[in-house]
């Protein structure tokens, strides 16, 4: 089967975890709202439409009869189904835990340009913005990252245990790629506390089933999605 | 086995949609933090012991040899050993997919009086906390209880359809129970809106599995935790 992948064009947002689940797994799916000829308008009807279980909000993952949305619950069931989890029950719960941990931090992330309204301008929230991205940068950075590194057994350790990585790596991957995009001076500094976390970024960076994906133009930069960069917003 | 449960003693917070799945469900646990002479010191440093999957913040349930964190991961789990949710694997997809909604609007309700900083008084971000829960009220409220009034297929229905309630129809409850308590003044125009999540809040609350715990006094209420009453935030 052929997975239908929902999310907004232009940016990695949210859709960026479930890609990268589907690409190192090797997981034939349409990303329909990039389709040529297709776009954000077909993304809002097909959103509308008359759907039992509909979604609240992209991305989703359309799957034979069912329509699974939340980044989260997305990963659960594609590690259930192509093995992206351990199989035992606390495996699967743990990595279950440690994805919701790392979308608080992707939530807070995001707030740090948009602590007032998401449907406001930047523009008109930034000294809000500056106050928020501070305590961020200070105590939650430490915070979030401080927990992975504790989460780590060692230099070579995936989150999980074991030989192979789950999908919660890959997740850990792009959230500190986000980080190091929005607040590169903040992370300038941080970065040599976390040497395992940094460990395994370079490691999924490296992972062979993620070439084709990085060497293929279909990554999207970071820009104007969850992880922004301002110069404001950032410091040592 | 008898779980336990460790959450802040004091405010319902993120531990109640917890409490009340196992509460309905009629599962022995112990409330670690609020027995005698244990307290929230003791919370802290049963947080940090040694655990090779620790939870990064509570609420957090000690099943024998697992501990699991995330509200909605803790839910998952009881909804399946327990039969607090489908059987199905769409079933169960779907009840997670509603949790992790409900947990979004529960984040936002939060940051309505807490937009800058959660570790700075709302006094300090008075000002700000008024713009944020303007959004909230007159944006978010509509469009998440929008979702719920169309998820739901019927005045007497369960979220996740079927003769018996799910964990998400306990949190949907616990959520329009804090919003009725914090915005009183925005439900009561908002609420005629949405009759069949009203009629559900009002089914949960008459659920006779509930009415122990109810009667018991260990419900606490709401205060200084995530739903929050300030006059100046809520509006018609």
């Amino acid at each position: 089967m052929t997975y239908d992948l929902w999310y907004w064009d232009g940016i990695p947002g949210r859709g960026e975890f479930v890609r990268l689940a589907l690409e190192a797994g090797g997981i034939p799916y349409r990303e329909r709202a990039r389709e040529p000829g297709i776009g954000e308008d077909a993304l809002i009807q097909d959103m509308l439409s008359d759907r039992k279980q509909p979604p609240f909000a992209p991305p989703y993952l359309v799957a034979g009869k069912m329509t699974l949305a939340q980044t989260a619950n997305i990963l659960l069931f594609l590690g259930e189904k192509h093995g992206l989890a351990p199989a035992t029950v606390s495996g699967r719960l743990w990595v279950n835990q440690l994805q919701l941990t790392i979308a608080d931090m992707v939530a807070e992330a995001h707030d740090t340009h948009h602590p007032i309204s998401a449907s406001d301008y930047y523009e008109d929230q930034k000294e809000e913005a500056a106050r928020r991205a501070r305590g961020f940068r200070e105590e939650r950075i430490p915070k979030f990252l401080g927990y992975f590194e504790r989460v780590l057994a060692g230099p070579d350790a995936w989150l999980a245990g074991g030989k192979r990585w789950s999908y919660a790596d890959l997740s850990l991957f792009h959230l500190v790629d986000g980080l190091l995009f929005a607040f590169p001076r903040r992370m300038g500094t941080q970065a040599m506390k976390f040497p395992k976390v940094m460990a395994l970024h370079r490691r999924v960076a490296e992972l062979p089933a993620l070439q084709a994906y990085f060497a293929s133009g279909r990554r999207l930069p970071f820009g104007e999605g969850i992880f922004r960069h301002y110069r404001e917003l950032d410091a040592e």
